[in-house]
């Protein structure tokens, strides 16, 4: 006898979280389509030459390789063939460099993948966990109004999400590096005090400012002083980040060139309609990736800052340098969808989903059994979904299964009911108990069931 | 540079191929939710003692291995920790044993999920597949009444899935086990007799006959004889079925009883509207698989024979005996669908599907920017799915890009259109064009979309 177990590190779910992690990808997914982004899928591995493009690193040490019994006894040298995806970025790059005739450009592609990274075993660490991602591709360019683009999804995604207040934090690392560079900061060394802005979070104000006064950056206290002033500005609505945009005075061309953007990504998400107090300036995000190269944004939800970044991407100048001489431009984002569940419903914010079942038919004695078949086959046709209890049971012990469940409507037809022509149904959500002739069931239900879902239950 | 590929016995998909395989998922889902299953999801890997519990067969050697860099580097002794699920029944099966106190018996769960099998490179063979299962498990007993559940969604699939008239095959181990008991073959040869049993369509008549009467076997010419025409019996419509079974004449007590629940499961079909034309009996049907105890299910499509079963399964008697004491019979289908969608394709019988994107908004000059979004956000709030191009360029070239990408319907707004206040609908499918007043455009969409759904366009 072998003990059943998951492996460490990822997230199992028994069905009730099933079933609402299956309508946050489902909400998630239908807003993609929304905006006008097509499916891609990619296998779960990528041969390993083809992944690995870059040696070295945090993440290939995570890489899991993947190899077939037949290669395991061959006992190969070097790297296995396979490796499992750890991101859905490399991927892409791959899908469009591969298939770069095949694609209409702008190409607007979402991908929702379960990905792989060897974490260390920690809590609240996963090495299986699902991104929701969206990048729209130009080939030689892209115009920076479809940067405009990811904050309206990003909304219309939370916003259906329907998880509590949140927002958009946006900030352009051409205005950054502008800023940089009026500071006197050599080129060479932005990068480097970029990732330092990127740890105010997390180390604070004085660790921050200790290393860049420290050996390795000395600079200035008092350029310091002013990095560290600039990285606190926050906006507080629509004029307001206007205002603080003029404010930060005038600057050298590539900070002028990252100022003019943002005032247009400002200008387009209003015209968009995307409500002011869903998004703000944060100057001190800077996102550690070296590829972004003008917008960044960090979402996050208002009530739980400690859960950090729940959708973060940005603007980069080319995808796929490694696949292809063609210039691949893109802006995108990615939601974190395990990490987000889980923490969600650590904060206690994850509802007990209701049962994908709508209506249980119990079955009271084995004559009832046809008209119990027919009966839910009728539902069915309704649309509805429908289990039929096919063994009888005391209707105490059906009634118990279908409310741990999370089942809402039961419906029970006992030699009473039958002469009647009626059922009775039991809603368990409301605790009630009503009958309704046999014909009217469905719409019954059906009525019942959209009255619910209008009101915002999901 | 490195040539971007994916590995050899993948299938990965254009947009527009994606967009159909995305609708079949849908589909499928769908419908094991009307039936009342419940979802569950699996990691992608599973602890190797856990996965691996038989050892040996043909299974075990096209297991992937999975190590991440720092296993590796170890040069760990043994099997490495992980391996790729092969199919998503072990899963189940773990999952059952695992959760066994968090769940409700019967436990009626459906899983849409890739699994993975080192197998030779071969055209139409694939190391990366979807299936899709449910499975119906009970605790210490299951009704053999949940049996003929699985017909009933086989045949909801594959009406809702609409690629042609299609056959479910129905044949039941106990009828087959009592037959061979009844023709004297003893019991240890009865698992090799089926397995031959079997292989008729694969190796044909002659060459069967052969084995079974050759020295391993050597089974009596008649009773050989006998079986061949036992295994030629197929059924045309439900009384057919019923009177072929009588015509089988008594048998053993097994025989008996395996006939008796073949009858229960036709009348059930029945009741629950299952049309006749779409079951018969071939009791040929023996599914490979040592486990399966009763009901056998094999899926055909009448007009592409050569395609195989499309959708199998069975009842078991103890799903995970490997895990737990507890036991747990149930009955189960699969549906294979990479090697569904991949063979209809080759047949030419998926459609190039239209894209996921409803409506593109075009743009002829940058002054039109923001009315174009806004009319853009006015139609996705509407529920329609539209991209909106954000960058000028000839009507010509954003028409191409539509038609290209299977988008049905492109907005245009020129100065005239401007000038009136209607927009101009080019509808790529039917090539027609229309004006419309802007505020009844997307009441207009809606209509368009609407009906050609209700026409059975997908």
């Amino acid at each position: 006898m072998i003990k059943p177990r998951t492996p460490p590190g990822v997230l199992e779910l028994l069905p009730r979280d099933q079933v609402a992690f299956q309508r946050m990808l489902d909400t998630i997914r239908t807003t993609f389509e929304r905006f006008g982004f097509l499916p891609v899928e990619t296998p779960v591995f990528e041969l390993s030459d083809v992944l690995l493009t870059k040696s070295g690193g945090e993440t290939e040490r995570q890489v899991y390789f993947v190899q077939s019994t037949g290669a395991l006894e061959k006992d190969a040298e070097g790297l296995p063939e396979l490796a499992l995806r750890f991101d859905l970025t490399v991927p892409l790059a791959r899908y469009v460099a591969e298939h770069e005739h095949d694609l209409a450009f702008p190409f607007r592609r979402y991908q929702m993948q379960r990905v792989y990274r060897g974490e260390r075993a920690q809590r609240g660490r996963f090495r299986e966990f699902w991104q929701c991602d969206i990048d729209v591709i130009g080939k030689d360019s892209l115009s920076t109004r479809y940067d405009a683009e990811m904050p309206a999804v990003i909304h219309a995604v939370f916003e259906a999400l329907d998880i509590g207040e949140f927002t958009i934090q946006l900030n352009h690392r051409k205005l950054l590096r502008g800023w940089f560079e009026g500071q006197g900061i050599p080129v060479d060394q932005q990068a480097a005090v970029l990732r330092e802005i990127d740890k105010l979070d997390k180390r604070g104000e004085e660790a921050v400012r200790a290393t860049l006064q420290g050996e390795g950056f000395g600079l200035d206290a008092s350029v310091v002083e002013r990095l560290m002033a600039f990285s606190r500005m926050r906006s507080d609505g629509h004029d307001d980040a206007l205002a603080k945009l003029d404010a930060l005075g005038p600057g050298t061309a590539l900070f002028e060139e990252g100022r003019d953007e943002l005032r247009g990504l400002l200008a387009q998400l209003r015209t968009m309609g995307v409500p002011e107090s869903r998004y703000a300036l944060n100057l001190s995000i800077a996102r550690g990736l070296d590829y972004y190269t003008g917008m960044v944004y960090e979402t996050v939800l208002d009530a739980h800052p400690a859960i950090g970044s729940i959708c973060s991407g940005g603007r980069y100048e080319d995808l796929a340098g490694h696949y292809t001489k063609s210039r691949l431009p893109g802006v995108g984002i990615s939601i974190g969808l395990t990490r987000l569940f889980w923490q969600l419903r650590e904060a206690g914010l994850v509802a007990d989903a209701e049962s994908s079942v709508d209506v249980l038919v119990t079955l009271l004695e084995d004559s009832a059994l046809e008209h119990a078949l027919a009966l839910s086959q009728q539902l069915r046709a309704a649309g509805l979904n429908v289990e039929t209890r096919l063994e009888t049971r005391k209707l105490a012990k059906q009634l118990q299964y279908a409310d741990r469940a999370g089942i809402r409507f039961v419906v029970i037809r006992g030699e009473d009911e039958a002469a009647k022509g009626v059922v009775a149904v039991k809603d368990l959500r409301r605790g009630e108990q009503f009958e309704v002739a046999e014909a009217d069931l469905a719409g019954a239900l059906r009525v019942e069931r959209e009255q619910w879902r209008a009101q915002g239950a999901r």
